[in-house]
């Protein structure tokens, strides 16, 4: 019966998600001009997606070898399914988002609840798909194996299915974070700095390459990223459930995640009224949340009731959920409040080289309290319910992804919906409207960030868990040197990791300032919007620089948890379990650092232009731009990565550990 | 017997830093403005020294105290008698090298050889004092308690002794770096960016705070440091072998340590020597450092053969100077081969955000090879000789630093003596033969880092285990809550550390920018030189600004050990574990990116001022000049801050852990 509660949502889910695209689809595209514009971007970003699938999937096949010669030709098969499901996420969330932006932008030169209602219904379909395919892909996978292969464990089943969400999330994240940052870079270091010109200004070769970029990357690469925490929190939770608690808990878990998804369904329908009633967008978007939260926890409360220990496991989950609120509220305060102001007025006094330092600072200053909330949860899940309570207190922060994905995605589909306007030169309070549900977005994406750090290190944390005890280690001690040597090496990973993902940004992005200045150079007219830029080269040097750059960082995590096992035999086992602690800690506070120092650079640029310390065109605004660019890899590239990193490591080990040990004994 | 070598040793070491001082002060001062700008500096080093000392050792008081009522009287007596001969060691090392590097100037009036050799001795008063003080401390602290002290470990009491040395390490090395790079940053970003004045030109108001804060940061803070590092090595040294092996293991520790000290007097002779016969200075350098340790190595084997296990303990010992030469390589590698050169690059094509975003990736990928060096090491040491084997490991490292702090220290009497050269107006000619060896300085500065990272690690490390063993926990698990929660709070506390410091320069050098702006502002005929300059507030903004601001971050490393048992009992012991292995992991790869971006952003903008990427006042330059300010605090506060935070936070630990553990059980 529980079962059927969580794939009647994963269906209900997906049958929204197609009803609501139907209903973008039949919107208002606009004037000439804007069918072409968008056309271009759709046309860009596939082809770009298109490309990297080539490469990401030559991998894909080589991987599923491996597991098919290694582990079982079945979990092969349900590790296949992942990465497609990851991909489907992906390519379906970006097909419906791009074509929401020209919408959004036609509604926004009637009325902003009606952009706002297409803005927002784009980034519901996205965040029906993820947690629609996710829960259906997981419990697939679990069903078959239980009731087909019996020589098959389920927990393995789902863990494969799990690697290849994670595989292909890393690909897209690095891949797309790289095209988008580079695009992103060469367009305002070249276009705003030098040229003068405005944000997505026509005139700017590289601003179809930079429209692209927010679609695979922002859109694609955060669907394909929040598919991967979702199963991972599920996977995780069945996982340790399971095995310290027997069998039963497996259908506590769906069902949990069934109820949240049919929570979150409620809650993007009430965001929708209200965006109809032309309620003010703030409060549109707060309320479907709030709608999703409070049934949620209601009704995971009574559900409850039914279990043994049933309210443990409620008071696990709620832990978790107040936390990653808390860390959402932090992550606000750091990137929004007096922080803000402070990095700004360091632009003002001392140029860039204060700007980077006191964003720095802020970023590593905010990674404290996070880590302490984490630190504190851990214990309380612990108390609760053990081990599988950590996992819970994960799955809790996600439960409601639904919704607070929803709200995730709109934010770029507003950004692309104000950078459409801005190039069909619409009038200017159609770009004011868009700009009003843009910075809507980011306030609200501070605290989506929140639930996906917190919840990627529950996650993580609890995937190590299982890790220790698949390999039947019973504990794992830190002053064993095999340990202690895996812990000082997994730390350095993701820095290695991050370096790879930076300079990846930094020569592709030095290309596009290349080649952008040359076509301003050479180009006559152009800068007087008499000769047409030559686009494509731009979304060429994005696309060879992302798929060129993407595979190295990316097989840090395929390749690294078989190391151990190679070099040191059995000991591999306490060698690999300190690489997969090492990393964890340090992913955690670098993705956190990285985060947050590239988003109070952003915002204190944004609060310079609206008119402080001089404004727009002053020597604090030029230093303020060096900050947001180079918080742009940080945040955009680099650290949202590094949390599929370290998932991505641990459940390869979670698979392959009994295996090697053997192999290797 | 054997105790009777490192007692010589450390007499030997004192006795020759007296007379290498004496001939020093007989050396020519030069002309009278020379003298009056030297005698400038050294009042204002003094005057800020005895500020810092005044907070300083009321902290020490307290702590003092603390001890005396918990663990015991005497135990606090070694606390204090670590923190005087810590005082003393900066202090008299400070003292004699600015005397020293007035007479360099003077002596490059002649010939570079007799520069070098005022200089290297003004070093190697430092390198003799810290290590003769090193040994005899912990010698009397040992003795002292096994004769007299029946009812004081005698492991108890070297521990308080390097707390005691530790603990003032840690401020000296905050505080300076504050007040250094406050006003390096300071006199920098006005002077040389905005004036347009060369480096150290008198009409800098800034320039005599820049100026001391060279000899209280870099000489003073990094002598303290470094006895510091070395007392540290020898406790964890002590304290493993006696624990694991017994009683007569710390006679052999001592020993070694003796030998490594007679070995390095001989090395300085050597080089001393070599400059005398006008040698090239490299070589001259080179030579010294290549004597000491092919000595020390020899004498170590053949004094091995007489201990069961000696050749064991040999193994390890010349398994971490290896492992220590390799890390030196690859440091010197990142901060002067290619990697300069493409930050230098990234300068030229996409000015300051990307010179930013290269030097923050060549230092990320830096830590890498380390840490995987650090991780061999261990299993190798621990292979031959258990963890004891980890503790020689990094004192091996640390055997010859008699002579390699000489060559450290070194570097920032050559820096100074330009600065001295420049303020008095003499021949370019002067200041040329300065800059030689002043770079000569810079490149086996790396290499010494490469030894202080490596040597922190492991007495970290070992320390760690310590903790472990006196605990009486076998081992430490690191599923437990407990651990966890301690590893995820650990991890973030350098980085929290590392932002109070980076706040600290960043605000206090926005201060300097503005008073240095102020007064070429308000003294009319200033920047024409017809007008002296206000040195005192700028030195009392340094001032101010480092004793404001040294005490918090020194505070984290004081009461993050106290705060697990607090709150959670007994228990705090796992969570206190977890926060010391968290504190390494991160802390080391920490200062190593720190150290290594800082470097590569340094050396970038020299390299650009040598005439690359067109050379000086060009773009790049401007953008190399913003990386190099960023790198400042990085690479000269917080980064060098970070091996002491961890290792005080250790000794603390294991000072305080058995009485914790009983009273809040």
């Amino acid at each position: 019966m529980e079962l059927l509660i969580s794939s009647i949502s994963g269906v209900v889910a997906l049958v929204s998600a197609i009803i609501i695209s139907i209903s973008i689809l039949k919107k208002d595209q606009g004037n000439e001009r804007m069918k072409k514009i968008a056309k271009a971007i759709q046309d860009g970003a596939l082809a770009f997606l298109l490309e990297e699938y080539k490469t990401m999937y030559l991998w894909v096949a080589v991987f599923a070898l491996i597991i098919a010669l290694s582990i079982s030709p079945y979990a092969s098969l349900f590790f296949v399914i992942g990465t497609v499901f990851s991909t489907l996420s992906g390519f379906f969330g970006m097909t419906v988002a791009t074509r929401s932006s020209v919408r959004t932008t036609q509604a926004a030169t009637k009325t902003t609840g009606e952009a706002l209602f297409i803005a927002f219904s784009g980034g519901s379909v996205m965040g029906l798909i993820v947690v629609g395919l996710g829960v259906i892909g997981s419990l697939l996978s679990y069903l078959i194996t239980v009731k087909f292969i019996p020589q098959l464990s389920p927990l393995v089943a789902i863990t494969a299915y799990s690697i290849g969400a994670s595989f292909v999330a890393l690909f897209a994240r690095v891949g797309g974070g790289i095209y988008t940052k580079a695009a992103d870079v060469g367009a305002d270091l070249v276009g705003k700095v030098e040229a003068g010109i405005p944000e997505d200004d026509p005139r700017n070769p590289a601003v179809i390459a930079d429209n692209v970029g927010d679609n695979v990357g922002d859109i694609a690469g955060m669907g394909a990223d929040l598919y991967e925490s979702y199963v991972g929190s599920i996977t995780a939770a069945i996982i340790l459930g399971v095995f310290v608690l027997g069998e039963s808990t497996s259908s506590f878990v769906y069902t949990i995640v069934g109820f949240g998804i049919l929570s979150s369904i409620i809650g993007i329908i009430s965001s929708l009224i209200a965006s109809k009633m032309n309620v003010a967008p703030q409060k549109a978007l707060n309320f479907g949340s709030i709608v999703a939260n409070i049934l949620a926890m209601v009704v995971f409360f009574v559900f409850s009731l039914k279990y043994q220990n049933g309210l443990n496991y409620f008071a696990a989950i709620v832990s978790g959920l107040i936390v990653g609120l808390l860390i959402g509220f932090i992550t606000q305060y750091y990137t929004s409040e007096k922080p803000v102001k402070e990095v700004a007025k360091s632009a003002s006094v001392g140029g860039a080289a204060t700007t980077i330092l006191s964003g720095m600072a802020v970023g590593m200053e905010s990674s404290f309290l996070p880590l302490l909330l984490i630190a504190i949860v851990i214990i309380i899940a612990y108390k609760f319910s053990g081990l599988f309570g950590i996992a819970l207190a994960g799955l809790g922060m996600l439960s409601t992804l639904g919704v607070s994905l929803s709200v995730d995605a709109y934010g770029p589909i507003a950004d692309n919906a104000g950078g459409i306007a801005e190039m069909s030169n619409l009038p200017h309070t159609v770009r004011e409207k868009t700009d009003v549900l843009d910075a809507l977005g980011n306030t609200t994406a501070a605290m989506g960030k929140g639930f996906a750090i917190g919840s990627a290190a529950l996650t993580a944390l609890a995937l190590f868990s299982s890790y220790i005890q698949t390999m039947k280690m019973g504990s794992l001690d830190i002053i064993s040197p095999y340990t202690i040597s895996g812990m000082f090496i997994g730390t350095s990973l993701p820095f290695l990791f991050s370096a790879l993902a930076i300079v990846a940004v930094s020569r592709t992005a030095g290309n596009m300032v290349e080649e952008v200045r040359r076509q301003f150079r050479e180009i006559s007219g152009l800068i007087l919007g008499k000769a047409d830029p030559d686009y494509k080269t731009c979304v060429a040097i994005s696309t060879k620089g992302a798929l060129r750059n993407m595979v190295l960082p990316s097989l840090i995590a395929i390749v690294s948890p078989f190391v151990g096992f190679i070099v040191l035999g059995a000991m591999g086992k306490d060698f690999t379990g300190g690489l997969l602690a090492g990393a964890l800690l340090s992913g955690v506070i670098l993705a956190i650092y990285m985060a947050n120092a590239g988003a109070v650079w952003d915002n204190a640029k944004k609060y310079i232009e609206q008119g402080n310390y001089g404004g727009k065109g002053s020597e604090a605004h030029r230093a303020s731009v060096v900050g947001d660019t180079v918080g742009d890899p940080l945040k955009d590239t680099a650290g949202p990565s590094i949390n599929i990193l370290i998932k991505l490591m641990t459940t390869i080990s979670l698979l392959f550990g009994p295996y090697l040990v053997k192999f290797f004994k």
